[in-house]
């Protein structure tokens, strides 16, 4: 028999809603059965497990004895502690893996890397397709939304655990790529179509902010401009692509060159 | 001076939440000056604007102009009646442009084809990136989410005027299109790399319901079966992508070979 969850560990799970208490515990929240089950299934163990009663009951053992510790909640103390309008049975606390950021990782590989994204659904999308196309990394602007915000794990739909998000200052990044000879592609709306780009398989490719883009600050280092192609003359309404569509198409492209030269 | 909006205006906006009354009146919601005015400008009248005094006072004379009736609105009544966490200045109501469907539509373009998509996010997303690519219709089966939504006008960002989707029975609508020749693209787990997939100028591409993907019903009709190539193992938390996301991608590719067509 597990036992109720404490006052102390609600107030503990509300206070995971700021980054700061976040980053000051290493601790982070994943919600819904099917996300903390795959999280624990895939090796990972948790700090503490809140469910519901008939959730721990029918619960796999392994999925269960992944956590330190089990509580039981009502209906009413998950939707307390739940950032979801409909919350999923279970809610669980886990520890954030730190690990250290080395140039070489941006070496013989595509890396994502965005300036100051905003909306948490924009992040999770984002992991998500690059999970989806076997991409390791994310870089992000320390100004960007927080990887570990419950929104931007929930959207990734179990794609968190596929991709590591790093927060690092663009400038002395994209200049040492630069420097080092890696290709910073940037999403632009005045660039060369990226259908007839030339495309490697080796560089950063860069996202702006959702409403302002690329800054100057950066463009500058930006050594390939890319644009998805849409219509012929400017229409009202469709300046441009959501930052989040844009990945997903580029990725695709460069996903796609990728595979004819396996293929072919 | 325009005078305050009456309690039975604030009781006609909120019934508009609901599908049903939308329908029987054939009116649904705009919001937020950008959308607002680029609907306007683009020649659609609307019944009534609701605006914040100052923003009424500033904005220019054309688009005040397009509405039959316009009311003040202070920022409590303003939150009362949208359906946007941060209301953007003005809200209008709009009147549908009703038009007849014909099986002709479906020549010598493509369509999008959306079974059950249930989430308004999505929604609006296809029809943005539809409208991009320079789609003129999005087809849904009845049990859709509606258009009309307020969530998916605002997700569409603007290019809700530029698409038109219709709801019709997709059984008929499907058998038809096969009886005529017309291609069913499918968009499947198991089916051809769309990358490696002959893809034509016309036809119909059909996407699922965001958990089932395509019913068994409708699969039947499909004469291509096309996959994004993810993972080459099965992957926890990677088994597909999101609608929107796959609708992206495969609407990309379609433009890229339409663009090689006229560019080589």
């Amino acid at each position: 028999m597990s036992r109720s969850i404490t006052r102390h560990q609600v107030k503990m799970i509300l206070s995971l809603q700021k980054r700061k208490v976040r980053e000051e515990n290493s601790l982070f929240i994943i919600e819904g059965d099917k996300l903390v089950r795959e999280y624990i299934v895939a090796g990972n163990r948790v700090m503490l497990l809140a469910g519901k009663p008939e959730w721990i009951d029918g619960e796999q053992e392994a999925v269960i004895r992944g956590a330190d510790e089990v509580v039981t909640v009502s209906y009413e103390e998950l939707r307390r502690i739940s950032s979801l309008r409909t919350p999923h049975n279970v809610l669980a606390v886990a520890t954030m893996h730190k690990r250290q950021f080395s140039d070489g990782l941006l070496r013989d590989r595509l890396t994502p890397v965005l300036e100051c994204v905003q909306d948490p659904g924009n992040l999770g999308t984002i992991i998500r397709i690059a999970a989806w196309f076997g991409i390791e990394n994310i870089i992000c602007s320390p100004d960007s939304v927080d990887f570990y915000n419950p929104k931007v794990i929930q959207a990734t739909m179990g794609a968190f655990m596929h991709v590591s998000v790093w927060y690092r200052p663009l400038e002395g990044l994209l200049s040492t790529a630069a420097a080092d000879g890696i290709p910073v592609y940037g999403t632009v709306t005045d660039g060369q179509s990226v259908y007839d780009s030339p495309l490697g398989s080796e560089g950063i490719i860069l996202f702006g902010n959702e409403s302002k883009g690329i800054s100057e600050g950066l463009l500058r280092y930006v050594s390939d401009r890319i644009t998805i192609p849409g219509p012929a003359q400017p229409v009202a309404g469709l300046e441009s692509l959501n930052v989040s569509m844009a990945a997903a198409i580029v990725c695709s492209e460069f996903a796609r060159r990728g595979n004819r030269q396996q293929t072919v």
